[in-house]
């Protein structure tokens, strides 16, 4: 029985990996078809959501299969709980995906504003986040999900050195400002992904550093 | 043993519900805070966040506490896990009032834009419906859930018609452009605090309806 639980266990954690693998080229997929004004992949972004909930739901029910077939204890309960908090930050982060390919839609009717620099990067920075959190959890490292705590503050800061730069364009030009303030919102939708990959790296912090609190009461 | 887990369980719905009814007050001052131009109340708010906080990590830990002690079954089982999730969603909640609160120090800095009529009313919606769908989850009343659900769309009706009279204002003076920015974003978190309701909904639902699913496993 424990050996077949940890196996269950090792599956959970693949499927967490999978589910943040999809999310993460979710993100970059809906990017893509910012940068590239590519109709036919941002709508690919959206019919793909389906398989995100479907993850979510999965993860779900195998969580609570675990807790009532096998009852764990301690660090594992606490590891399977926590699953079910981090199966919700993902699937929003996939939420986040949808609504930057609806802006790009958007935004492809219209002659492109600016080139895009400031905001890829800033994706790939969110993108990693999402990534190391998860790998934080799987390994229960907490130096790699306190870089991911640290690395939220530069996110920060490249999403308001792009809403000042729009500002300007906004101001200088109020024909610009469907176009700016859509492209304030794609910056604000990736923050709330690094957000949520910050949101599960505390998870993680919180999972390992209280395994002795844990211990002493189950 | 039976009597005292049902107790605790009441005990923890109990305690979601004050920390609603906190979350809910905190929207509530963030918006006097606003519509009063009231420095000392938007301070108050974002202090009492910490209160907010707290909370979560009471919910959280009664809930493992719950499982470890008494390795609940079914229903039970499943009620806990979703306060588990419920209770990040009031967390979170928690933090669109600070935000609100955040974008009111800004405003307050400058002449009031416009009266603000339909962000009050967007407001109380979104109150509204986080108090239902915690009434709805200790109730678990789906009828009142799927109400929560299907208030959501005037909200973000709301949300565009907040947008677009602002789009107006800074087309026709770019001067209020930053100030009109701060209340698309208001309107955008108080969006936020009624996408959380309606998770919460969603959840209730789901608990209730696969009830009997849960019975066969479990």
């Amino acid at each position: 029985m424990q050996r077949h639980f940890h196996e269950e266990l090792d599956h959970l954690k693949q499927t967490l990996l999978a589910m943040g693998a999809l999310v993460e080229d979710q993100i970059r997929r809906a990017m893509r078809a910012l940068t590239d004004r590519d109709d036919v992949l941002a709508k690919n972004v959206i019919d793909r959501d389906r398989e995100v909930n479907t993850y979510d739901v999965e993860v779900d029910e195998k969580c609570v299969e675990l807790l009532a077939l096998h009852q764990p204890t301690a660090i594992d309960l606490r590891f399977i709980t926590t699953a079910m908090k981090i199966v919700t930050d993902l699937e929003r982060i996939g939420d986040q995906a949808v609504n930057i390919a609806q802006r790009a839609l958007e935004l492809n009717l219209e002659p492109q504003l600016k080139p895009y620099i400031d905001l890829p990067r800033m994706a790939d920075q969110a993108q990693r986040m999402v990534k190391d959190s998860l790998d934080a959890f799987v390994a229960r490292d907490t130096a790699l999900a306190r870089r991911v705590c640290a690395d939220d503050a530069p996110v920060d800061a490249l999403n308001h050195q792009i809403f000042r730069e729009l500002l300007t364009f906004m101001m200088e030009d109020p024909k610009t400002i469907p176009r700016a303030l859509r492209l304030i919102l794609i910056a604000r939708f990736l923050e709330r992904v690094a957000d949520h990959a910050t949101n599960i790296a505390e998870m993680v912090i919180y999972l390992v550093d209280s395994k002795m609190v844990r211990h002493t009461l189950a």
